[in-house]
């Protein structure tokens, strides 16, 4: 199976089951906390802990399918949470909880997700051992989600950020949730220690490498392709593996702060390609990705481990 | 032993694990997070669950303290996640997470609370399926707590709330917690299906007739001894059970909205006195307590179970 087909169906599954489960919200609040999780949204963390459980036990998946929801849930509720903070109005082309509702209710909202997640977690088909591991798992998850959300925000009032701390702030708000995807789905489906663990190192991996990439689509995607304004991350003068390469060879991105033409990003773009400072991001996400990939090997090999690899190579070549 | 010895000895064992888990925050995030968790409270909600459990089974809540946390963080976070919906500015005497940082950090900041709480009780020392139905109980239990939040802010707006709608608003809000403290104490102590239900039952008429006393001390407390304006509820015209109940007895407390002197509170509380408000309110409290009382002759006849039935009677009797 082509990776692509293997995506639009977890996809699929995820969207049915997710319409089950939230499609008639009962009540305002229900409404607000089912709004952004059935706005669309590519389903990849529920469906890499789908292909980590298959790939650690055959077909074990429909099982798991629950579950898996429980990875969405908690996506979405740090989305809704996030745009509180951010002020943001609009969120896959629809208004954020916070515009069409208000805050207190997307506060409520979120939170609701969150404890739903536990829910589906908790209550997942597998040995009771499984699902309790399962479940310390995505609390530790949580808390790094908003250590790195943090961490995020106080990095915007700062110019000197390191490449190192820059990586640790996306591990936790990206990669750890990527990491608890893969080693939820090992857990859930069985697997032993090695298996967790590779699988676990090999999330993180997809969610840095994936934030990696969102920073250069930010930059070079074609306008109206990502549904963002092109060079967004660079006219708010936010630190970006971009950003901070590009200030440790010396160049000097602040110039383009606030207003940034369509010839201006061409110019950065320019800048950047000429310093090799986009090749040197590509560069880092591929080794990441790569690294941690050549540790799959503990896996059997089957098609899922081959799909999991695709997937990580989905995650360093994707363009929107 | 007396309950207040009882209570505060639970109080001081409880202080102290929080001291020493949150009590050297690393970190702006975490030390937001620790903040109104150490600024003191009543730990009623962890010392319900350490004495339900030693109800259920002697001498088993020092193995159990750390999961008694649970209840108090998650009670923590609500009260974060509440003071930035209110845009309170202080409590228990110290300003809010929301004021002392702000709205981000104290969303943040909830959000951490919230995820900690999982992992204790996933961590508690109780076998597998037992942390797992009460990692399950406390999901439920958020949701529960949201939807009463939500339902709390939606009665502000309206004057025709129904006493069944506030019970049911407050036993989702207050009693919910209660309930599961009380529930997970008895389901980690190796409890029975019977002895679980009748404590679930029992701690939730705790939180309910908890709230009702809330509501009774606003209007009757003397001035200074709640930490509150007296008569606030009034003022704010906000729907309680004395609110309702005199209303449904043609009283128009409405025009006591917005100022209230002294002189003014004083003539609510006469006027609600000979419509007999105050001793139906009273009533009503007694008898939520006294019914699920009655049902915990399935526990064993011990100190602690007279204990809990002490408790309830302080539910119903406190005067702050």
């Amino acid at each position: 199976m082509e990776l692509d087909t293997y995506l639009e169906r977890a996809g699929d599954r995820i969207d049915r089951l997710l319409d089950r489960y939230f499609g008639q919200p009962v009540g305002e609040l229900n409404r607000a906390a089912a709004h952004l999780l059935l706005a669309g949204g590519k389903r990849l963390r529920p469906a890499l802990m789908l292909l980590a459980a298959d790939a650690v036990k055959r077909d074990t998946s429909d099982d798991l399918l629950p579950a898996a929801l429980a990875l969405e849930l908690t996506h979405t509720f740090t989305l809704i949470h996030d745009d509180i903070m951010d002020r943001d109005t609009f969120r896959r082309g629809a208004p954020t909880v916070n515009n069409k509702w208000d805050e207190p209710t997307a506060i409520l909202a979120g939170d609701v997700l969150n404890a739903r997640a536990f829910s589906f977690l908790a209550g997942a088909i597998a040995p009771e051992a499984a699902r309790l591991r399962a479940v310390g798992m995505l609390a530790m998850t949580c808390d790094e989600l908003c250590l790195g959300q943090h961490l995020d925000m106080t990095f915007a009032s700062r110019d000197d950020v390191t490449e190192d701390e820059y990586l640790e702030m996306v591990e936790k708000k990206t990669g750890a949730l990527y990491a608890a995807s893969a080693a939820i789905g090992a857990v859930l489906a069985g697997g032993n220690e090695p298996q967790i663990m590779v699988l676990h190192r090999f999330g993180l991996a997809c969610g840095v490498a994936f934030q990696i990439q969102d920073d250069l689509i930010d930059l070079l995607a074609l306008p109206g392709k990502t549904g963002k304004d092109r060079g967004s991350d660079i006219r708010e003068g936010k630190a970006t593996l971009l950003t901070i390469l590009a200030r440790d060879r010396g160049l000097d991105l602040f110039r383009f702060r606030h207003a940034l033409s369509d010839a201006e990003i061409d110019e950065v773009i320019r800048l950047l390609e000429e310093h090799g400072v986009i090749d040197e991001a590509q560069r880092r996400a591929r080794k990441i990705v790569g690294d941690a990939s050549a540790h799959l090997q503990v896996l059997p090999d089957t098609e899922e481990r081959r799909l999991l690899l695709a997937l990580g190579e989905h995650f360093v070549s994707r363009e929107a």
